[in-house]
């Protein structure tokens, strides 16, 4: 199979080393594209993030070897593409990203700038892979052929979204409230100064519980001829802490629903749930989206995060609460299936179902 | 004034360590008397707690001279103490804490071993200094005269027991949901291994919740004639973090009232808030209890821990929550207030009433 | 290729779990023989390990599902395998590692017991794998056939021993000063209490000096007829100390030539460096033993610590010293490298010269 | 007695806020002026340093309401004040300190950038308080009358000069070589992104070890009628490392005497060393300079770094060196003993020469 052309933009940040890392030996994909602020523009990529290459395996040889073009360079980009991932800063994403899209290059973006956009999918594979016809709209409403956006939500949600889906359609919800612990590398590059979280606890993050309560309504919305309306009868409230671990982000969820399940059929529900990417034997969509650990001081951060290569949720330590019917403890890896992995998931299922060609 | 003399048993561990610093330049105390377990008595203090001495300043001279008494040693005591301090391990507390009070010594006890025991107040100075009425039924009942015990709750619950307790006369509680975040030094020396928290999150401690639940409610509760009764109006649930922080523990907190107030009424009461230790002027009892921040990131574990020497809770982020009527962060000093600064409160309060002579 | 089965003594601590993660894979080796002590023999690994599991990967499930043998059970050993790995702790392998090596089972040890026994070889692949001569002799003088017993050194010395023999030959050392920074995880489970590494910096490490300044110069030593004599011509000097990180051992050093080089010629020696087992093409071998990174900031510990899958040695820095000729930074990982994968590579390079069969 | 009143240049910054706060019940000195640069000019301090207070004691009330001047107001400066403390960054110091001192302003630096001039003191005050003699020169040379420059040096120094300083008359050194291991606080603030410290060690600090290697020299030097010859008898080599503790800056030291000593005549140079602060008995100096631990496993960063208030130097594990004579291991508190109250210290002794009146 002859392999599809990606670019990436803001390749040389921490989301965009990521995807250079992850996509390095897809089986679909391959880089052939990479842009940044002008800056690095003109460097080769090893370059350019020479003393701040973050990941933990050191960085391809080949890869290290690509030019940088400019976010400007849209002709280039258009050429060498089929589609691009956008791992660009809000004020960047702002002024490209419609840009790109116009210039019929396909946009799957990990910036929050597009999230409240109407006409725009957050996408969630296992959750609301139907909002994908939604493009159908966007590119009509926009006049685009080929280019179109699809953004993914915030890091913070996957880990308690992707276990409720798994409840929802059999067990309807009615409240949620949620508390996260959220790692120091979703704050990006250099982010969090080491004065502000070495033996700290920092009860607020910019923005965060906004998107933690508004995205999910977005997510479980109904898809209308031209729009996502947003749920309107589940309650949700999102406390975010920054905590101080390197990745990982912990979700301490209490739900009541419209009836109360047994504790096994919740449990039963999370083992057997496999959504659009499980059923379509996605490369990047771990076989097991939920993985409910026994134990009872477990999912842990720095042990679970990896689970299903980074891909899959833990949940564990379900429970009756005092106040609502259950809770639970989910975790997601935030820069993994909350960043670059979960973009690669996102565009494997686009491309799957024909928007990208 | 001629001190009253004290003794610590359990010196030598983490709580007991606390003790001596703190008590070192008390207005109203004097330490007499060491004890603890048998592979330390007879030893020097400072031999014994040699490459074993956690707290920030070194050990006081004095205190490190003084030689420790085995904990059989009730004899000792009893010649050399108006009342102790128990720092005791729960097995320990269980087998000596009710030989300690026979032999007609006050107690007052850091262990959880009598807190759920119908005739021992569990007692939180600002919120329950009532409740050591008890005390009398208490002597009665047992057969004491001079002796008796007086528990101090667990560590986890002054961030948001005094917070609300602020509340509750003008406004009363009907639903409070807690996730808590809570440091290391909480669990005890040698207590969590490196490997086990070290850029890590357990959703999980031992015993935590049940407590965390329970001993509000009986903090809150009724005296009867001969018991308390806990408090049945309002539901709590608590779900307990340790989190990688060295000392204090958090709270975030979402709470329904009976009827909603308005934000400034509650930060009026927090602000006005004063207990029975602050109308008597007790040389432990921060001047105000309550310490609101402004700031929007705040209170912070790190930052504001020892916000009024360790005793006062810090609370931040008052904001509507879209399930409850408000969220709200709390933050106490886990080894102080939660530990030997609210034991030795209790002992303030407890002396100043009369019951020890 | 038929596998050779091979046993793991000391299965379910740190370094045993190690070595199962590591070996589940090999090309050459299969498990087929667990041991412990006597409170896991019996129940299956993953009953056994529960709740103390330290690996980032999920345990194998077909692993998991292995039953555990005593210590004891010598026989169901010598029927199961052909050789053994030790991740006892010293206690047990002043015990069981002879009758073990009596039962004519060969064995390949992590711990530290006989690395001072004049007769047992303290092998560093890339170093001297001309002292497994010494196999022949520790067999005839200690009368067994099969079995013997070889050690790995301690997991401090990778990061400056390495790089300083791939000089040696060419320009023979005078004078090594280090200063080691040693991960948590290098003291086992539950090792280090959070309470003492939190925010800290511990400059001693019980017995890890001596171990540092030792061994290198027995592992330089010269192979006699019957013994091994260690170097008398280098002078070594090893202060070490414990950190705050998870994994990964820096060491600081300062070195003098009997002739100064260039520093040209120093990196190129190390940039061609290859011992043994790359030689031999080890299937644990990094291909490129010593990684010399050009930045100046590097290596660092979580950065750098994975290179060549955790077997190969990062070096940087390379710098004249105003007292020495050179100073410079080595790091290597202490639980792969210094632990299991180290231990692994021993055991190739053993089975490939014809010790195991 | 009335109180001299100083001034604090670049009051906003890490730095600057440990002044303010450690000044603040100084027995001589008074805070009556503040600058920052334009940003902050203005304000009030308290609202200057919203959401950037980085001190363990919250601010002051008191001094919160200051108002903050422009760097550029020396006029105001010279009306309010006798002298100033400058904790501005190098870029503004090296705009600024000549400004004030020609302004007739003496001047208590903390910046790099006067380190190297060959008329102002680098002072040590236990060290070198002969080199203020140098004061006079400077003014002279440089056509001032009451304004000069004094600075101190790098925080990364005293862990291991103040030490080898007590040995020195006795013992004349001649072979020294350092490895640091230094806090984040010693980067500033923002400083060092957490993402780059944690879990890591980064073996290199931007200019670190020149400062390291020459400042000692020239605190050592001889002072010549009007300049300081570094001293030229003496080898040091200092390798510098960050590592994640908040603060504390330890040196792991070996040393080569002209003649070697005794361990008990270290020891006690060492207990019995009393420096000119001392003799003064300055406010800010600690009554005992070097205090020795007997433990095997101390200094540690956490636990000793207050030891005298953060102003005493800790030192312990003197040993053989099995190349040099002796190793052992130093600590100072990096942000009081090598920042604010370094500086306060220096001021105290300049003072009580009379240089300030």
């Amino acid at each position: 199979m002859k392999k599809i052309k990606v670019g990436i933009l803001g390749a040389t940040g921490m989301v965009g080393q990521q995807y250079l890392q992850r996509l390095k030996e897809h089986p679909w994909f391959e880089i052939s594209f990479l842009a940044s602020s002008e800056t690095s523009a003109g460097k080769k990529y090893k370059d350019a993030v020479e003393n701040r290459w973050y990941q933990k395996e050191p960085l391809d040889n080949e890869l290290g070897k690509l030019s940088i073009h400019s976010i400007e360079d849209i002709e280039s980009c258009h050429k060498n593409c089929h589609f691009v991932f956008s791992a660009l800063p809000t004020n960047a994403a702002k002024i490209y990203e419609e840009k790109y899209a116009s210039a019929e290059i396909p946009e799957i973006s990990n910036a929050s700038y597009h999230r409240a956009s109407i006409d725009v999918p957050v996408l969630l594979p296992e959750v609301n892979a139907k909002h994908l016809e939604l493009i159908h709209y966007q590119q009509k409403r926009r006049g685009w052929k080929k280019g179109f956006i699809v953004v993914k939500p915030n890091c913070s949600l996957q880990s308690y979204v992707i276990p409720l889906e798994a409840l929802r359609k059999q067990f309807p919800l009615k409240k949620i409230l949620v508390t996260t612990l959220q790692a120091i590398s979703g704050a990006g590059y250099p982010g969090i100064s080491a004065l502000d979280i070495h033996d700290n606890i920092i009860p607020f993050i910019q923005g965060e519980e906004e998107k933690s309560e508004q995205e999910p309504l977005k997510i479980w919305g109904t898809l209308e001829r031209d729009k996502i309306l947003p749920s309107n009868d589940i309650q949700l409230s999102v406390h975010c802490n920054r905590v101080p671990v390197m990745d990982g982000h912990m979700a301490c969820v209490s739900v009541e629903f419209a009836h109360k399940p047994s504790s096994e059929a919740i449990i039963e529900a999370w083992q057997n749930f496999r959504g659009e990417p499980q059923k379509l034997d996605l490369p990047e969509a771990p076989s097991q989206p939920i993985v409910y650990k026994q134990e009872i001081n477990r999912p842990q951060t720095r042990l679970d995060r990896m689970e299903g290569n980074g891909m899959a949720i833990t949940v564990g330590r379900l429970r009756e609460c005092p106040i609502f019917h259950y809770r639970f403890v989910g975790l997601s890896h935030n820069t993994i299936r909350g960043a670059a992995g979960g973009g690669i998931l996102n565009a494997e299922l686009i491309y799957k179902q024909g928007y990208i060609y």
